[in-house]
Formats: structure tokens, sequence, C-alpha cells
């Protein structure tokens, strides 16, 4: 830290994220990335738009936002974009948690941090002994709420049903579902919008449209949510998406179908590789997510880790101690899961 | 505003982008754009980069940084990319500037903004009567110094040595020279880094580079700034540069024959309107920057701007009263500008 640094951040523990190793090729099961290309469409897209970056992105998004009203059946001026979902989740501790903030204790491990860094006091709520969500420990809170859904990294889900209470019991404060991994399984919010004007949903091109790497994220809610969260970027960054980004996303939103494909396969892989960790005898939570979140009565989450990522293949492991047993491993292609339970069953015979 | 947000902002004035009008094409000279494509090595670098969108971007940006280092000379710890410059510029009041911030009366319109939305009390110390910057104005200051060199929308700049007598004089705070248009003639304060530890410089991709829908902007200082600032961005947003940005970056930057020479272009064009507009009767500021400030003693600045607009020619006319006479015109190629001068005649005829 440097003598200039506001004492603010001096107790500042920032976000770690998913290692990105170099020094051979893994399959890559650790940041629950696509196995798949974003869509053709969405790659010639962006190479088009890389043609015209003399000339600024449109601070609007306009263009986006129309494809964005013409798919999901909404209005506009009912949805923001922004530099990957975590900006938008960034400006919502910003914006809406004058109250404090409420999360589950185990969830995105990114929601202590922005509380931190904004000076947001921060209420962090256990889960069940199943690890799932209770959805009365939310009810009549008084705090803004924060859920992922479905929950990282266990991948369980709540019904639209289950938050729908939540909102209704939070009438004063912001209710904002993450909805980074809705689209392999779990129950959208989205339909919810026209009835909480407390609702916020976020999600991300990262995952279902293959598009992590060109960092795209919205929050859709009511017009004066939206702009109030406009207000926010129009005070830190108005030309928040690059063009060729905004290229992709709408040449991805406009081949929905590529993305449910997608979506459906990653669903059957991650059921298949439920079913076969379970009768390896691993503990699998019912994750509707596109990873598994999993641990073996017979070896240690680290010793796991450590074994896959010397055989090639790398998940993802985290230091903190109630979840040391288990780790995440993203879904895959059918042939990635194959090679990952083969190289678990050997080391499950290793260490017999 | 809804009733969720935070009081705080109540009073907030966002910042207001250039117009990007869709009703006819302009010669768009209103936003500071290059009249340039980006290096075609770019263009295919971040095309190439589209396929592999699945992938999240580095967080750390390292082919990136370690180019920068080998083209600036300069260690790769030394510097953090962004967002655009903005996201660096709005990094800076967050994390540097609990003792207040102080800059131009009339400097970069988000400069106040950041001030604001980050609660930092900022002194806004006036212009010379001949708009420049007084450099004697920032000794002993005991806050935070932002400077942009050259200064928008004048296009003046202070010397290197100028501004060295200002961080020498600051030595407890930070000073952040923002030169996002020093490659059109300016000189930049890279050289003094490693003299002085309470410099930070920041430098954008989107003028001298032609990358302006990319968003890439970095600064650069001691490794315990550069260091602090990462911890900012590790609390907001980690993967904030895309992997098409990342990739037309470090290939714009092995091209750096072709930057300066588009510079070199720009910098004889700038100077041939300015003497242009001068033989007509304007007052013209001594831009280094690729734009020029220029007021006419018959014609009102919105005049001005509206008959060009009228005419298809777009400049940016700011609406603050202290320079509601002048017009900011980008600087564009040899036809751009000879059209643009030709439009100025018939209007300054016709309001004759």
């Amino acid at each position: 830290m440097s003598r200039f640094f506001d004492p603010r951040y001096s107790g500042l523990a920032p976000y770690v994220p998913g290692e990105q190793p170099q020094d051979m090729v893994y399959i890559k099961l650790n940041t629950n990335e696509s196995p798949f290309p974003p869509s053709p469409r969405a790659v010639a897209a962006a190479a088009e738009a890389a043609g015209r970056l003399q000339l600024y992105s449109d601070p609007e998004a306009l263009a986006l936002r129309r494809e964005f009203a013409r798919i999901f059946g909404l209005e506009a001026d009912r949805v923001v974009f922004s530099n990957g979902s975590d900006e938008i989740l960034y400006w919502i501790f910003l914006a809406f948690c004058a109250d404090g903030a409420a999360f589950p204790a185990l969830s995105y491990g990114f929601y202590p941090v922005y509380g931190e860094f904004t000076g947001t006091p921060c209420t962090q709520i256990p889960l069940r002994e199943d690890y799932s969500v209770a959805p009365e420990d939310y009810y009549h809170l008084g705090k803004t709420v924060i859920l992922a859904n479905p929950n990282a990294p266990t991948g369980l889900a709540l019904s639209a049903a289950q938050i729908e209470e939540i909102l209704r019991t939070n009438p004063d404060n912001v209710v904002a579902v993450d909805e980074a991994y809705v689209d392999f399984g779990a129950e959208s919010c989205l339909p919810l919008i026209d009835r909480y004007d407390n609702l916020l949903v976020v999600q991300t091109f990262s995952k279902s449209r293959s598009m992590a790497g060109a960092r795209l994220g919205f929050a859709a809610g009511s017009r004066e949510l939206i702009e109030d969260l406009n207000r926010v970027k129009y005070s830190t960054n108005p030309y928040n998406v690059n063009s060729m980004t905004m290229a992709a996303g709408i040449a991805a939103l406009a081949d929905e179908e590529y993305t449910r494909k997608n979506c459906r396969i990653i669903a059957e892989n991650r059921d298949y590789t439920i079913a076969q960790l379970r009768a390896m005898g691993f503990f699998v939570t019912d994750s509707l997510a596109n990873f598994v979140f999993a641990r073996h009565p017979a070896v240690s989450g680290r010793t796991l880790y450590e074994k896959l990522r010397e055989r090639g293949v790398l998940v993802r492991h985290f230091s903190r101690e109630d979840i040391g047993d288990f780790n995440r491993i993203t879904v895959g292609t059918r042939e990635q899961m194959d090679i990952l339970l083969e190289k678990t069953r050997e080391i499950l015979e290793e260490t017999k």
C-alpha cells in the first residue's frame, strides 16, 4: 500500500479470481466458462465492429437494448448493460444499500468484497445444513437483499415463488437476484419485474452465451431503478460497454436457439456428471447451474484438487474452511466430463 | 429517482457525453475521435480474439502489460489497464483523494462529476485570462492534483518541467496527469515517474490509437500506486478489460509507427485549421491536442454550432456560460477540415 492510499481501504481484501495457469494446457473446469464458442453470428459481428473502433461506442447501448427488448419482451428503458455483471453488482452496492445488505454466508465471493469496499454493513445469513438458502431468513429484513439464484458455489436454486415472498416482505428495499447461472435450469424472476418495483434481475452473457471474454452483463427492473443505475453509470464510466462486445451481444441475442441448445447440452452433461460422481460415493448438491459442487468422504477437497491439477484437470477449490472438503467443477463437454470422471476414479483408487 | 436510491446521490449531475445523432450522416468533429481507423494489426488481432470469447479475459492483462513495458521502457508492474481512461480517473478519485482534489475550473467535465459522486471536496482553480493553467496556483496545495495536459477543451499544455514543480511542491499528495491528448504534440510526464512517487500518468488508446470504441486506458506510476489501483480494480471489476480490446491493444502497441504517422498528420491538420480560422477573425487557443477551441467576435458559439449542424458538420458546444462563445472542434482529415472551414466561411458571410 502506498502512503497516498485512502486509509478507509486499509483493511481491504480484494476478490481473488480463479487461477489462469500458463504452465501447461489444462482441461479448464475452474471458472464456469462455457466449453462452446460464442454464436458464429456474435463472432462475425464483433470482428466487423473491430474495423470501426476509432468511433466511441454508444453510451446508451440503444441497439443492444432494443434487441434485448425484442427477445425478452420488455421495454428498452427497463434494462441497463454493463462491463460484465460484476460492474452492475458493484453499482447495486453503491446505489441501493444505504440500509445495509444481506446475502447468504456462502455465495458469490465478491458480495462481501463489494460490501467492504463500499462501506456497506453486510449481514451474511448462514445456509441450511443441506447448503440450501432458507427463504424465510430473508423476510422483513429491512436491508437490501442480494441473492445468487442458482446460488454459487452450491448450484442450488430457489423457485420464483420463493423469491416472490422475499420481494413481498421487503417492499422498501431492493431485492437483487443475480441470475448468472439461471439459463441452465432454474426459474428466472424476470417475469416478476412488472409486479415488484423493488426487484432487480441481474444476468450475464458470460456463461450461457459463451461471452465471458467479452464482458457483458445487464440488470432489468423498474424504469426508476434502471434510471438510478444509469445515474451511477454516467457518474463513473458512461462508455462502459465497448462496441465489439455490443455488436456481439446483439448478434448473440438474435441467435437464442444456439444459446438454448448449448444450455440443454450442458444441463445434460451436468446431470450425467452428478450421477457418476454420486455413484463413486461423492456427496453432490442438486445443482441447476453449469457447475457441480462435490465432496468425497475419503479424499479431502484440497487433495482432489491438487491431484486433478497434476493430471491436467483444473477445478476450483476454495480456501475457506467451511467448504474445504468441496470442489466446484465446471460442466464442460461430455468428453471433458469423462476425463474428469476417469481421473477422479484413478485418484480415489490411489488413496484407498 | 427511485425511492430506493441512496440519498447521498440526490443532487447528482452525471456527465453528459457528446451527442451521437442518428438523423443523418455528419462530419463528426464533436467527440475528439480519430479520423483514421485503428492499425490493421489491431483490427485483425481483435477479430481473432472474438473467436475465443467463451474464456475470461486475463484479469492481470499480463501480455498487454509486457508489450507496454517493452514499448515504453518501463517495468510491467508499473502500469494498470482499464476500461477506458475514465475508469482509471474514477479510481483515482476513489483511492487517493482523502484530502480533497484540485483541478482547473475549466477542464475535462468529468472531474467535478467524479468529485461529487465520490464525495470528494473539490477545489476548482480558475484559469488565467488567456485560458492557460497557472502552475504556481497548484504549488503546496495539500490536495490531490488532477491536471489534463494538454488541457481540454483549450488544448493548452504545460511543459513537463512546469508539472515537475507541482510534483515537487506537493510531495504528500498524488498528482495525476491526464495525458489523453499528449500524443499530438505536448510533453509527456512518463519520464518523471522514476523520480516522483506521487506521480500518476494516465493515458488512453481512444485518441492517438483510434480505439475509442474499444475502451482502453492505463495509468503508470510507482509500483505502490499501481498496487493501490489494482486493489481498487480487484474490489470492483477484476475482468475490466475484455479480450478483444486486450488483443487490439497489444497489436496497436506493436505498430507504433502507424500511431506516430497519424498523430503527425493530425497535428499538421490542426495547425492548418488554426491558421485558417485565425485568418477568418477567430480567436483560437494554441492547441497541442487533436481539437481546436475557437470563438468569433461576430457569431455566438451556439449559433455557429447550430448552423454547422444544419450543414452536416457536428462540433462540440458546451452549455456552460463562461465558454458559451466557443466551440471545440475535433481535428479530422484535411478534407473534413476544408469542409468545416468552407461552411464556417459561409456562415460568417450570412451573419454579416
